[in-house]
């Protein structure tokens, strides 16, 4: 589970809903018809931009970042090591039917023991991160263009409201509150994009580099292991991965051991 | 057809009408000369922007978009195995005459059954297929030209109400509807802006990105036939191009069946 | 002459035109003083970005651009087909003296002549192509910069007005008119950024673009004969540079006749 | 200590406190219930778009930046010069054990020291210095969300208060303040965006493009080192990275001396 | 002198100075209060941006930019040709001591006299243009940062100054005047965007870009004097630098001579 979107998704909404709770005149904050032209309208636009079958993966994609966490890139770094420790000790043959945590590294695996060269399998498995890459990112887009388009849909559902208060103006009294109506579309457009379609088109792009960053890291290492290199080395090698500070350690550990 | 776009497009349109028409004041919403200011001013406009043939493309270009579907990738891939099967068994020879799901793949295989070398075939269909890339953009680049014209041209024509507004305010009534009509214009401008060019652009920027990934599948699988490779690595390599989920089952029945 | 400018920026202009003239208090809308500070101000602030030939310079590609148009690809790649004829039958010697459609062109098959490389004649006419590349786009940027300060100058222009009515609202009458000639500056503004700087600098992209574009089809089939590529295959390779729709008829009648 | 950063940041806020203060109504900017919905809001927003690790490590790095300092390119250059005249009369095994300044070269030197190929330092390096480089980013990429989200958080909150102004005008009397209220949060999120939140994302965009450059810097010198160029060479080599003022007297001293 | 920004820049502001002081109350125009939190605010936020030398030497760089021209294409051309007939005739040995435009061009004649490959001469001199490119860049930035900041710190003001005026509408004669009062930051910071910041930065960009193209001049025809290349040859080649205009003529007088 995700919890920094979980956190920050509720607790912004559960701040404005208070404020506005406590606020004068909660009641005037819902409106069928404004929430209609910007969910609904908006909804509609982004379907357009997509095929049916993006539109609906788009979602599954964002409850699926939700639910299931990507690998530590320590714990992923260590199960290389293992690898490669059992390919220099049995052989590569020694890795097949091995379980692993990824199918991206069972499938380079599996090239690795079908004996396949290793610029071969760096072309495969990068093409295949590219390729997942711009899967992944047409989830992100749905999202990113329902940020885009909630507040324009607001825009034009407050200029609707606008154009017919201003010709409408016989009762000074219903000209503020019909403003106030006029103005809910452009909020629930704000909304939608600052505090929905936004973090999770931000949430799904920074998923997508780390899963790509993963796949990277073993292409990387099945190569080395491919061409022999000593587990030792690999595991310093892949210790750039590591965020700078956690990395720091391994060199010098490394240099006390060496 | 593509019916993301239909029931995107015409549903959008739809709620912003029926939104207009239960409102107060429905015949306020159509203004002549704000339609034309809007409509006429950005077609205008964006044709200046390009040449005639260009201008006129896209909208051929849009309505082939929403006519025509390219085929799908497993589809493809399907063709290319036969194609690779075919070429193994009689030699490209073999190929000549057959009928193909798609022009550019006709000239690659011409090319292949020509005996041309495999550097030269993917040079050649490389170019071609930026080219085309190239061309096609232009269809999307007058949408996103008229997408970015038709609110400046409302603002425009909001600017040209408000000025002949304030410059004759003797009767302090007419002043409401005189603003609600200045305001028609930009309204116009972002449901053009939103509703329709956005749309369109972002869908023949998609559609020509699928094409271009398309040819990229052939280009990939005519050199792997020109240099004989097995037509079982062939499928593997380009199950790539296929959304992860349904790639994952590729390589697990490969690796069952190796 | 370009016909899509000419008839889009007249077209435009003189809608908006119409729409003023036939509209309450025309008068109102020519202003000395609001003119002189959004045109006068921007052409100053865009000079001060430029050097002094580039910010002329940019005028007058203006005016070539809309005057002399480039060959049609179709038409080069005849010519360039003549030319790679004339070199098979009686040698790269045979080209001197030809007459040529393009100053590059002909560089180009100096170089050929002199008997150059062809590794040469590509390094040089590449080198040639993104300097003129580079030299052009200065004649878009000073345009993009008239679109950019403008509407800024007109905010500025409207800001000033708004200040002097605003400390100045002894007479209630005056108000109106006063911010009617405020908001003056703002419309003459957006009408030069979006109805004449906008798609000057767009066309001037367009046509530099396309001109580059041109220069390449030259150097590839410069490079293919001075290798002795036979015109046929120098014909069907150069089918790339055209639409996709022209482009599809060459190879069937290339299979058709091979 | 980065006293660009602190007498911008701590001068600039002073002014504006100032300007209130001393300012009619000062008591009227400070609003508790409009700070919780634009910095609450905010953090929680921006803590959705990352990992909670991320986001924490974001204010972790802004004050680890604005405490060090990174060693100016002169000194580097020097130690650097210092350490191939070592190499040159010692050997690279001369520099086990020495000193030095960054981690970054400590592993650098190690590999030297191991005896590791030119090209396997440069490539491990280079990985290195793309990996921190990306890493670093996501601090900037924190506080760069906060000041795209802080602004979009002042106008709902600005929405809000419009909203119940407008649906309440009872008391015309009270119109005055709260529009004064409801403008707050757009100001809060103004001076969020400009005075903190961009500010400190430009700043560790610098500080981490400085790094880096340092470490191509480290990466330059390591490989002439194990090549065995002459520590002259090197001094000449490394001074492009100095400004051009600084720069243009070592090849003059250098020619005097050559 | 440069003077395209002189006049563009004194030009603009006079006429705007003359239209605020032909108008009504010109005297409302100054207000230290607001000038202090636009000019003072946006230097301090723009500091925190940078270091104190980054932030002082973008002055220095906009008053040499305007102070010193480079030399022109032309010119430099002739130099290097003159370079290349002496070292064909006297070989490179005969520049030694020869006085240069240029301490880019002459440390690159230096390693020349030094007898290092082109290749190394290519690649020092390409590392040079391009830290000298990054480090003028930050002149440039600075710019581009105030005509970011100046507006945003008007607006601040212009919020600041509304808010006070919203909870203090007692006497209903004020507002306007404080209303006035409140816009004049907005003005200011449009005025030093748009009329300052954003003219200077685009002209430290362009004259950045033109000394990295002299330096890129410069080291083609180093490494082919280096090479031995004909003088003539060179003389062409370097013609690829001039404007398309000029260039033409090169060309046919080559091919008249040749």
């Amino acid at each position: 589970m995700d919890f920094a979107t979980l956190i920050g998704l509720l607790g912004a909404i559960l701040l404005i809903v208070t404020a506005v709770v406590l606020g004068a005149a909660p009641g005037v904050f819902l409106n069928g018809a404004s929430l209609l032209i910007v969910v609904g309208g908006s909804l509609l636009v982004v379907l357009a931009k997509f095929s049916i079958p993006q539109f609906l993966g788009a979602f599954k994609a964002a409850a699926r970042a939700f639910k299931f966490k990507l690998p530590e890139i320590q714990t992923s770094i260590e199960e290389l090591v293992d690898v490669a420790n059992v390919a220099r000790k049995e052989g590569v043959l020694g890795l097949e039917g091995r379980e692993l945590s990824s199918p991206f590294l069972g499938k380079g695996i599996q090239m690795l023991v079908d004996g396949q060269p290793g610029d071969t399998i760096k072309q495969l498995l990068d093409k295949e991160r590219l390729m997942t890459l711009e899967h992944n990112r047409s989830g992100a887009k749905v999202f990113t263009a329902m940020g885009d388009v909630a507040p324009a849909m607001g825009m034009i559902g407050t200029l609707i409201g606008l154009v017919q208060m201003l010709s409408n103006m016989e009762d000074p009294k219903s000209i503020g509150p019909a403003m106030a109506v006029a103005l809910l579309t452009t909020l629930y457009g704000a909304m939608i994009a600052t505090m929905l379609a936004g973090p999770i088109a931000d949430k799904l792009t920074l998923r997508m580099t780390e899963e790509a960053r993963l796949q990277m890291l073993y292409t990387d290492a099945l190569v080395a292991i491919q061409q022999g290199t000593n587990p030792r080395v690999i595991e310093q090698m892949l210790s750039s991965y590591l965020p700078p500070n956690k990395r720091d350690k391994a060199p010098e550990a490394e240099a006390a051991s060496g």
